[in-house]
């Protein structure tokens, strides 16, 4: 009898984003035409940068043509995108990072998310709270929780950030083997400092412990003290596998291109506790389970880093990041103790009320759809999120109706 | 101390095409501009159907323009691409599969090698020999075997292939759960009955199992009494997932698009021995460790169901046939007896020696690049896999020179 896997059974159903389109759809149809502003998904509104459409329509030409098609390319990316991400991404920041370190996907969710399948069913794992529910949802359909129970699962350790820790949660205090962190934040938009991540670093190899790096919102850090990259800290190497996505610095969240960087150095252990190389374990995962990333997608990402498309890039981000700002004045302005918006898409605020009724009170009274904070962890409760994604004219437009009911 | 799994260690190195490259590599090292050519890959070498390069071109522009940008898609695929994939592939053949049944991915490979995760540890597994080794390999790494002793994996049921059988295995005799079936057959080629088909369904029915049905080259079957779909045999749709590809028949192993088929009937068992509906596991899995296929590459894949993209399709395909036929009758001619080749891309043939020797043989008296059949299993010993893949001309001259030397 063919028995389904027992964990999934264990799996909340995460209501967040099905519960926002519910309340929306009833609010629609109690106020038809209604004019919504969204600024509550973490999907990006504006276009390709044109130089990666360029790239990407020569690149589905040679496809049509015998001489030139591209047929299975490398299991781990095309050596012309893991040498520019290499170069630019890392060893121009002064990471000694290099290409075959480099392993392309068709994105940071799913490497985030698949990652954990190189490890044992009983490490210990601690995810930030709150929290990208990849990170919690996959272990725990790998067998490494207990029931969910109060907003948590048992067995996983939670790094509760805070007002008091502006959202960056010290290292544990219990023994932890696995450790995720994000940074900039989603759903914060908090950013770790060179000390914070050295702690993180020293407390990984002090412990024997991993650290999955999330920086995926990386090209929005504006700040020059705050590092990039986790490889910008002495010793990580050893002890980060660091993910990276185009999604939200060259808008492919459709297009679909991110990379994994797992380096030669990085290491785990086996039962009799001897030091085993992790890259190997990736590159069994990946050339078995994966069969790479489309050839006019890898084309499009390597546009990314010519010089257009890092001028491109960055256009883009300072839009978003403008209407952070905006949203971070008009809140500010109003009293709100805000966080995120200055590294990140993200402004996390608290709303001085519980969530959901904050929610409503936003969609009824300004029509302006928002994320409740606590859809993110127990530690979410009684903030909100905006996002930045959306055009310069909706943002003000959302912040004027803010103003007059706030 | 973050652990690995220790399943890893027990995957034995797939030396196969290593193997193969490196014979290749030597030889070519000793015979400097050799004219080898290459019928040992199962890639494709012709280009995209002219239809689906301009449908990506156009998608891909519409991806430069914040009007028509497409953010993240359906979890699941565009309706526009999975309502063809259910009209055209099932529905026009009689199959009652709905577009809410089609669950589009990056390629049979990663579907076929995740889809394993959302079934319990300790079930037990039956796999062909000789194989596509991610069938093997995926349940290696999920802890579903024991060690790699005499070219098997204790554990695994072995479904043996061989001439007395055509290559196509009788059901099991002793307790399985999941069994994986692929036919058109990679390595031989061979293909399932009606009648074959039905008894695979009749007793995964009486025995609780599940059917994983690999359906990858499915457009290569001429003959119209064999069944293209596991869903035209009547009670495949409770036991049977099936897996296709677009990858053979449009030529898209570097553009990546395929999809599963998890009908809304498809049970599996809790441990209460309840039946459960598969349908929301796949849902769950891929929602939480995917984020769909990029959206120029489901442009591509939608216009192979235009009637010009049909029509290129079968052209791309009776190329490649008519290559498998040219190989099959100088194979025939010499006498050796062959599998294949009709329905199929791969023609699979008794060598009347041991593998290595006889690939040895071709490469060095004829410069023709093939693959030993024991790469696949031992089952396939004394073997040899050679492909259609390849332009008609350079097939033409490779039977000239195996005409020579056989």
């Amino acid at each position: 009898m063919i028995r389904v896997n027992p964990h999934y059974s264990k799996i909340q159903a995460n209501y967040l984003f099905a519960e926002v389109a519910q309340r929306v759809k009833n609010y629609l149809a109690a106020h038809p035409g209604a004019d919504l502003i969204r600024l509550g998904i973490g999907d990006v509104t504006h276009a390709l940068p044109a130089v990666c459409v360029e790239a990407m329509v020569r690149a589905a030409r040679e496809q049509g043509s015998d001489e030139t098609f591209h047929g299975y390319g490398p299991y781990y990316g095309y050596e012309f995108l893991r040498e520019a991400i290499a170069k630019t991404d890392f060893q121009a920041r002064g990471c000694d990072i290099s290409a075959e370190e480099i392993f392309v996907s068709d994105g940071a969710k799913c490497d985030v998310g698949n990652f954990q399948e190189i490890f044992d069913t009983d490490i210990r794992v601690a995810v930030p709270d709150p929290v990208y529910p990849v990170y919690v949802d996959t272990n725990v359909m790998a067998g490494r929780t207990g029931a969910h129970v109060g907003g948590n699962y048992e067995g996983l350790t939670y790094l509760v950030g805070n007002e008091a820790n502006g959202f960056v949660p010290p290292v544990p205090a219990e023994p932890v083997d696995l450790v995720y962190l994000c940074f900039p934040n989603n759903p914060t938009g908090a950013v770790a400092t060179r000390e914070q991540l050295q702690a993180w670093v020293d407390w990984a190899r002090a412990n024997g412990a991993l650290i999955l790096f999330d920086a995926a919102y990386e090209l929005f850090i504006q700040d020059p003290a705050i590092p990039h990259s986790i490889y910008e800290i002495p010793g990580a190497k050893e002890v980060a596998v660091e993910f990276r996505s185009f999604s939200k610095t060259a808008g492919f969240t459709g297009t679909r291109c991110g990379y994994a960087v797992v380096p030669n150095e990085c290491r785990a252990y086996d039962a009799s506790g001897a030091a085993v190389p992790l890259q190997p374990l990736w590159k069994r995962r990946q050339s078995t389970k994966f069969n790479g990333v489309s050839y006019p997608v890898q084309a499009a990402a390597a546009a990314v880093y010519t010089p257009e498309g890092q001028a491109q890039c960055r256009a883009l981000i300072a839009g978003y990041l403008a209407n952070a700002r905006i949203v971070l004045e008009h809140l500010n302005a109003k009293g709100y103790k805000t966080f995120g918006g200055a590294n990140s898409p993200y402004v996390w605020f608290n709303a001085g009320m519980e969530s959901w009724g904050f929610f409503d009170r936003l969609l009824n009274e300004a029509q302006v759809v928002t994320t409740p904070g606590c859809g993110f962890g127990n530690a979410g409760a009684g903030f909100i999120r905006i996002t930045a994604f959306n055009s310069r004219e909706n943002v003000e437009r959302a912040m004027e109706r803010l103003d007059k009911i706030l």
